[in-house]
């Protein structure tokens, strides 16, 4: 059920002290082929980490026989030395993966690198080098989920997923709390399969999944430095699948792992799912849907379990989307408690007792849709994130 | 050191029974010339409630002879019955303005009209024109702070503001928490002076006031309803300042009234004024000051008294403004702990145990700049926000 199900993979997670509390904190994921094709996507904020510009260059390449990742640093606004630190640690992983036990033909060019922790501090590279040998020795076939675990910083429970086919398979890890909402700084991504696909197959099928799952959740509205999600191919299924049934593979091990962050959200009581239909386009639907996720008053509301449909309104009309005031239908949980932008059945009748919370919200404007995925703002996430520097 | 400081000013506030708690909730003020004319801004939020939708009517005639303004609903997303109630509201008003100890010769036209408070909920006309009535026998020249105390509703303290010049003068009441802001629905700000100005001169004095204050202050980032913004002049004084001269007093009313709200403003333990320096342009200052202030992330971290400048980077990275990410330097309260985008003095020097925070942004990109206030964000906010429905 993880990163190492689809044949041609080994990995691994060791503790190498980057975490003052011991647990593990360095994962590597090897891609022992016969393909080394990949595909990334990564963040779109323009302050980005060392290692986000190291892997977006190996990507260029078109191969990636291996990734090395870390919890405990971000090495993010750390400057050339941080740079430096990050191509150091992508030197020693291909050199001790040429001189393991299953020798691999590899060099630095082929290590795609993450990192995620705190911002603005440099790595204990005394520390992270030891800790990548000892990831090398010590991967395995079935070493993804313990790469999973070595990924995790305010994570509360390890993320993996597989989508079987027949004959190949995807499977993945995942880390963080959202795409643009990563509360320490970092979402981390990788996927794997066995089936045989080129660059701009894998490239088309990732950015497709990721679309509709990492880019349409969002806990808290922060955008990472970080941010970097990767797909790997080793063609060990000797399949070929059809870049649709590829990218619905992926799609599924993306759906999985993005749901798995949301319900995991720094001190998230919610898990709120905000369809947007009848927009007049699919820009609009996103735009409406997000806007609303972002709203401070809206996520509080939720917390305090109150249906107050006239802060979504408000949030609502602070879009460029097309829609007129007196035309938005809003359902929570199923009840139209507004509907022509007024108030219309009893906000008593919601039961907001659960986890998981519906709202529908219909512009009566075109045939479009949406759904993003987010979370409420709790005392649990301002203490997270006003109690520890992160 | 009120709305009725400015000569040709009457208000009062009274209690109408629309707060549950008994608190005063209707406010009227009226210009008793021998002038009228008027300025206002509006929320740019395209959801816009009844009452703002009357008043922007109002002030295309140019003439306001009354202000009548009610806490403890807001009027907003309730359909034509909430814009009929409106009008009605403005209609009662003109009347008891015409029969009254004083009859003044106005109509429904002349009367610009506020309401604060839960969005969606239609209001009790059988209180709120009993109560317009008692605010019309109650007004009084020195009237202006319990006007102020009428409007509030999570306000913990009346706003009033006045600035002084020889022989005019320029006063103003506010509540709320914020231009973009309002935790409640709402901010409404009434401005009077005795200058002498015609509509354009007032127009141009109030645009740019609320341009370098009401503009630049965001505690949630939030856009109400309900935003307004009214200047009116009596030209009582019989003098006619300048623009420039009335520009700037009307700069210090609204200035020390945003000053007021931000202090003020829900759940807020720290006051923090984020000045960007070195921008190319001052939109992209004003841009990267509003998203570092509207970033959630840097807001907990000021509650939890980290000065960690890495969500500050991560928060310039998502805006479009001119900057080279390794240029940027910042400094917490004087301390430069970030130069060139990475770490620069000993983040221990900052000292956060005060309630004012400064951030100085350098992009190095330009001479432009501008500063933006804004809070914290706090358990108290969550609390606010999520224990009551509003």
């Amino acid at each position: 059920m993880t990163v190492t199900h689809p044949k041609g993979f080994r990995a691994s997670g060791v503790a190498a002290g980057l975490k003052s509390g011991g647990n593990a904190d360095v994962a590597l994921v090897v891609n022992d082929g016969p393909d080394y094709t990949a595909a990334g996507v990564f963040t779109g904020n323009r302050v980005k980490a060392a290692p986000v510009l190291w892997s977006q260059q190996v990507l260029r390449g078109g191969i990636v026989r291996a990734v090395i990742l870390n919890s405990g640093g971000a090495n993010a606004c750390t400057g050339s030395q941080g740079f430096r630190d990050t191509h150091a640690t992508a030197e020693h992983t291909a050199s001790v993966l040429r001189g393991g036990a299953k020798p691999m033909m590899i060099g630095a060019g082929d290590v795609a690198v993450c990192s995620t922790g705190l911002i603005g501090e440099l790595l204990p590279m005394d520390k992270l080098l030891p800790g990548v040998s000892a990831a090398a020795k010590a991967l395995a076939a079935d070493g993804g989920t313990r790469a999973a675990e070595a990924i995790m910083t305010t994570d509360t429970v390890a993320k993996n997923a597989v989508a079987q086919r027949d004959g190949w398979s995807v499977g993945g890890i995942a880390k963080g709390a959202g795409m643009l909402a990563p509360a320490l700084a970092t979402m981390l991504v990788v996927i794997t399969t066995d089936a045989s696909a080129d660059n701009e197959v894998l490239d088309a099928a990732l950015r497709a999944a990721t679309r509709f799952t990492f880019d349409r959740i969002d806990a808290d509205g922060c955008m990472s430095t970080n941010d970097t999600v990767l797909l790997l191919a080793s063609g060990a299924s000797d399949r070929q699948p059809s870049l649709e049934e590829l990218t619905a593979a992926v799609t599924e091990v993306c759906h999985d792992l993005a749901q798995q962050l949301i319900a995991d959200a720094e001190g998230a009581t919610k898990h709120i799912a905000i369809e947007v239909q009848g927009a007049a386009s699919e820009a609009d639907a996103v735009e409406v849907g997000r806007t609303v996720a972002g709203n401070n008053l809206v996520k509080t509301a939720f917390f305090g379990n109150d249906p107050n449909w006239g802060r979504i309104l408000a949030a609502i009309g602070t879009t460029s989307a097309a829609f007129e005031p007196d035309r938005i239908d809003v359902a929570i949980n199923g009840v139209w408690i507004c509907r022509n932008g007024a108030a219309a059945e009893d906000r008593g009748k919601v039961d907001l007792s659960g986890r998981d919370v519906k709202v529908t919200i219909h512009l009566h404007e075109g045939e479009m849709g949406a759904t993003i995925w987010t979370t409420d703002l709790s005392h649990a996430y301002v203490h997270e994130n006003s109690a520890y520097s992160s």
